[in-house]
């Protein structure tokens, strides 16, 4: 779940991070009804598989909801490792992705310690590092023509003594894969300057939240770089969001270092068995990959054919810039004013003259290219 | 959810806090089907509010499970905002109690701070102070015979200089109240030599997870004492362990602290609408207290009639000690064996020669009473 630093905050939310203005509130404010509200901010799906319903419905959980759930996540755990093809024992449930990189935070990060982020990514890295008193050192991404790939010399350089550095690949907010070799090249390099200065290479974070929509994995890399965490959830290619689970996938010497700090049962009984079912349900998965490659063309030939310039993606989302910050409130505002709520950028963020927007279902995305039409017809 | 250093933990869990034995660890070590497998060291309720089967099979849930649940929590804050009868915005809802304790712990405590633990008492207060690099001053309860009380004057000393104090009413291992009006003079006594020595008085937890079984709450001293915040859950008297869902209430300028600290969605939108109809449900909570009662007057009286000598108990347990350290750890395998858990308690501990044993149904704490007698009977 994306904090969201926008115009659309809770004003009594604290300084560090906002959470998402709710259906409710932007109904209120541009006075629609809550039911016509689209989340094109999220990056989730439209529709959980259908088998959730009938599991709900048979209610056969693990154990009784009156009782904690199985402390050591048996099943969901046999269940990620099988999908993942990694040791049972190389993983680790979380309430989300965000409970993990809390986790990984709390393990690894210290007051006065460094953490290396390339940005813009996903803004939990931020919040994470400097709630432990940690600082952060952000190393911008190059430019939409070189892919907003990481600068990996940069990168390298400014970890010298960094204790984490926090990776996203595909990266959110920018929608691509990192081009072939490059994270392997970084990870090389950070081994060889902590080899060459006689210390341990940072922690690297390697969250694949997005990773299923290009069907590749870089979570083989662990065992050449002892010190990575890939994170994985259930969140996206999934769409089980509301579950909340996600997974940290490590060597189990890094491992070691996080499992003192996940509390005994953080997932709920009910999302931990429908995640272990659905983990194994191949053809759900593959039926909303298709779904969203599908309709992310649609959707961004349709964006285009209004006069937008989405970039690539190989994500469930669009980043689409526009001439200016200015711009893009104004395109933000309008699409509000439909019920569509797209995720804006924050006046000095590198993204603050872009929009990122989900692909949707057909119906949701077809009142989004309505909107856009609207617009570019009217401007 | 009780980290349990005990005989039974996972010999590869981490060193600051083992998770229970699962069912299946239990059921093998002792060769016994899993199905048969009771837990008396969890303190749960045997079933769930009948209730929850229904809301499953209607399936409608805030939103769809394919999204994050509602960042505000909004219907779920209300429904707890009632049952507590407190204003909406002085609760925090979080995974769990044992998520409250996580963000509470960061919002208060750094490298170098201390906290104060009247123990013995939930496991959780010293692991999560450890973790933020902060120390603990434990001071001991008052004996049996003083009902396990906090010593007061003891605490008040302690924490001259201290960022937290760990209060737990009624305190979970040892089963019993307050006397009325300690935890009023501990408040009253801390903001007075805050108040001389020119300081903030410190953050006072108070853990209130199983007030409900004595009708019951502290909370109101919060008018008197802003740095108070009391926990509540849905685990113990609501019988919804598994949903994993819990409360922070505390005064706005002490809840702005926390906030920055919650994530933006850790509990699961089934959960969150579950909780939210059975906190409304007020018969269900109840049955459940007259049904627990009425069963600890019956399992206290068959214990002692088999030669046991249950301490009082206003809560979901009773706490039983024995001889010595020896002596309960040759009854908690005498239980195990037959495939009742009992919590135990490692041998540095205050209550080494105790075991706590949750009140479960008629039926269970059948099995209970006949193991029980069964030992007391040959030895």
């Amino acid at each position: 779940m994306s904090p969201t630093p926008t115009s659309m905050s809770d004003p009594t939310a604290p300084a560090s991070y906002s959470w998402e203005a709710t259906n409710e509130e932007v109904a209120r404010r541009y006075g629609l009804p809550v039911e016509s509200i689209v989340r094109f901010d999220l990056n989730t799906s439209p529709a959980a598989p259908a088998a959730v319903a009938e599991l709900l419905a048979a209610g056969r959980f693990e154990t009784s909801l009156s009782e904690y759930p199985p402390s050591d996540y048996r099943r969901l755990t046999a269940a990620a490792a099988a999908v993942y093809g990694v040791p049972a024992d190389e993983i680790l449930v979380g309430a989300g992705a965000d409970e993990i990189l809390d986790l990984v935070a709390k393990a690894f990060l210290g007051a006065g310690d460094r953490a290396v982020i390339p940005t813009p990514s996903y803004a939990m890295y931020r919040v994470l590092t400097e709630q432990r008193g940690a600082s952060v050192s952000a190393v911008p991404r190059l430019g939409p023509d070189a892919g907003r790939a990481i600068d990996v010399d940069a990168v390298r350089s400014v970890a010298r003594d960094a204790a984490v550095v926090w990776l996203c690949n595909p990266n959110n907010p920018t929608g691509r894969l990192e081009p072939a070799g490059q994270v392997e090249r970084l990870l090389d390099d950070l081994a060889a300057d902590a080899g060459s200065d006689g210390r341990r290479p940072p922690i690297v974070v390697l969250d694949e939240a997005y990773s299923e929509f290009v069907g590749r994995s870089l979570l083989e890399l662990r065992a050449g770089y002892p010190r990575l965490v890939v994170v994985r959830t259930v969140s996206k290619a999934y769409a089980l969001a509301g579950l909340r689970v996600g997974f940290a996938i490590a060597p189990r010497a890094t491992l070691e270092r996080i499992e003192p700090y996940r509390p005994p049962g953080s997932v709920s009984t009910v999302s931990v068995s429908i995640a272990t079912a659905i983990l194994g349900d191949r053809d759900a998965l593959a039926s909303n990959l298709q779904r969203v490659e599908q309709e992310r063309a649609r959707l961004a030939a349709g964006l285009e054919a209004a006069g937008w310039r989405p970039e690539p993606s190989v994500t469930n989302f669009l980043l689409v810039p526009f001439e200016d910050a200015a711009a893009a409130a104004a395109v933000a505002e309008h699409l509000l004013r439909a019920g569509l709520v797209p995720r804006t950028f924050p006046a000095d963020h590198p993204l603050a003259n872009s929009l990122r927007l989900t692909v949707r279902d057909r119906a949701q995305d077809d009142r989004l290219l309505a909107a856009a039409q609207r617009m570019e017809s009217t401007r």
